[in-house]
């Protein structure tokens, strides 16, 4: 374990700006005394600097980046700027770049918290999502743009390299929770050749995990017990647009996506892990404090948790949790996204 | 208005076969007496069939139900049969072949029906799916299957011509209902050529219906929106693979796919349209009179409406929200998939 963290800061749009600061608030609290510093370095991308300059991200600074323990990021998106060039050119660049090949994204009711679900039972599972694959490896394009002959593809790219480094990881972790059950996502009936690749991995790597309960779901019918049973899952490993979709109906269903953390993790460690929340920049309330923090700070748990520390990650957890619980019971009334980065920052320290 | 409606019948699979027996007898329950009489050719297709001769859909029986004025399916795929090779070879290729552009499904909660839901509002929506793009194409393929080095393509093709029309018939869905909303579903953020397509048209076209108020939503959004708050929604008009995880997701919180319906429509009358439940063939609970032949029933009722029966479709939708409200209100117990058309039959007579 270093004795200092360095961390590199890209707060990005609109509510990730505001939630960056609470997260780094937790996260100095919480390692305040334990001797491990965290010296950061913030880095202004995103659409301000799209529009001074027209990069979203310049080699020299994902060089830079590069050199990081960790990356906390905050969102990124904003209405201003045509829609694809952040998210592809930032967002996305730096999961490809940095072989995010693990995209983290635990699903967890707190106690007290208000679910759309009438009966939503103990839902307490993790998506392992694919980060550097599938439809998101930007291989589409477009011919006579504009035209009535117009033909636009998008192809989703699947290798046996990529595939079976995620099953795995995701095996790993199904291994080390109590329940021990993996559900495989995908929508093989259809997309034939990724499917049946996906499928053949699952069934190769999990000869390795006897002690893992293996199903499959095609995604169609994963949404529906998303609804119905969401208990039912434990770990769930799907492909990288399949988990965008289940990771925001999982969180709408746990609470909603602004208690969502997710971790970017490369885990070979050939480079630094990102951690975000699941949310996006949110530019309706930006700049008005009325964003909730709590899934920045979540996201710093799994950060400390990635470099091990994990005494601290279960302090910034418990703190959330029992934030959580006081809203439920109301003890707590309308506060600003730094009154509550206050709160867990105060319970943490 | 023929007075004969020729009527191509594929039970297909598993509980295919039964709810296809009870769609069939509501139908000549409601057309009884009025003149009309309904034809119909039974198509053994499915399982049995590819185990007996290795074919899906043979060439000469693909022109034999053309030369009808609408198809009712039940349902394909069976565990025997490896995956995609009914669902391609099938079910996709008659929507393909026929050219079923728009895949109508609508979602509705009946009053009285259970939903997952806590606080469902009234949900009264539409979702236009296109039919014969996207990923759905079946232009992938895959290089060095079983090795490390394997590479699995899936290509979502996409078409001005293919959007625009799907995207008109939207609209003037959109234009005939009292809420005049429409909200397009896309991934534009990230599947950029595809989703400016997309958007492109939903813009060109919207010129031209000015009565109706148009959104979008990413599709992982969408699903936040559809368990929080599903009563916003009017038309939704988005892509195959879109349409395919959303309509599970709003069969779920409108009380199951047990009640969910759908129209595989051509709309310009080349080839007949094809009506089937949107739930699968359920191999576990097949043969045992189990399955709710509810939407099956209701896809007889869009039938019915497509081919201008308009009074006897909402005799049928009638005589589905009476025995829902009935088995809500605790009048009706357990009952077999041949108890409930025996008495959706009776209901419309
Ligand atoms: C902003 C967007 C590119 C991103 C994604 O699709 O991965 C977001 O939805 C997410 O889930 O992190
Ligand atoms: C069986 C399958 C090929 C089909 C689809 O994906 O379209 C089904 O899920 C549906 O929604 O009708």
């Amino acid at each position: 374990m270093a004795d200092t963290v360095r961390l590199a800061v890209i707060p990005g749009d609109g509510i990730g700006q505001e939630v960056t600061v609470e997260a780094l608030k937790v996260l100095s609290a919480v390692l305040d005394g334990s001797g491990t510093q965290v010296a950061t370095t913030e880095y202004d991308l995103g659409a301000r600097l799209y529009h001074r300059t027209g990069e979203t991200l310049p080699d020299s600074v994902l060089e830079e980046v590069r050199g990081h323990d960790a990356i906390l990021l905050g969102a990124v998106g904003d209405p201003s700027v045509p829609s694809g060039v952040l998210e592809r050119g930032l967002l996305l660049k730096l999961r490809f770049a940095l072989d995010h090949y693990v995209n983290l994204r635990p699903s967890k009711l707190f106690p007290g918290v208000a679910t759309p679900l009438a009966a939503p039972g103990e839902i307490d599972f993790v998506v392992v999502r694919e980060g550097t694959e599938g439809p998101y490896v930007g291989n589409g394009g477009a011919l006579r743009v504009g035209t009535p002959h117009e033909i636009a593809t998008e192809v989703s790219v699947n290798t046996a390299f990529g595939v079976e480094r995620v099953v795995r990881d995701a095996f790993a972790r199904a291994t080390a929770r109590p329940r021990r059950k993996l559900t495989l996502v995908h929508k093989h009936n259809v997309l034939v050749h990724a499917g049946h690749l996906w499928r053949r991995t699952v069934e190769a790597v999990g000869a390795e995990f006897p002690d893992v309960a293996v199903d499959y779901l095609h995604v169609d019918a994963a949404t529906i017990f998303l609804v119905t049973d969401p208990a039912r899952f434990d770990v769930i490993v799907t492909d990288n647009l399949f988990g965008d979709i289940l990771t925001d109906l999982a969180a709408a269903v746990t609470g909603g996506i602004g208690l969502a953390a997710s971790g970017n993790v490369n885990p070979d460690r050939t480079a630094p892990s990102m951690f975000e929340p699941v949310h996006g920049s949110a530019p309706d309330i930006a700049g008005k404090q009325l964003a909730d923090p709590t899934a920045a700070v979540l996201s710093v748990a799994l950060l400390l948790e990635h470099l091990g520390h994990t005494d601290a990650a279960a302090r910034v957890d418990a703190a959330v949790t029992s934030d959580l619980s006081r809203r439920a019971a109301g003890e707590v009334g309308q506060r600003s996204t730094s009154e509550v980065g206050d709160a867990l920052a105060a319970a943490v320290s």
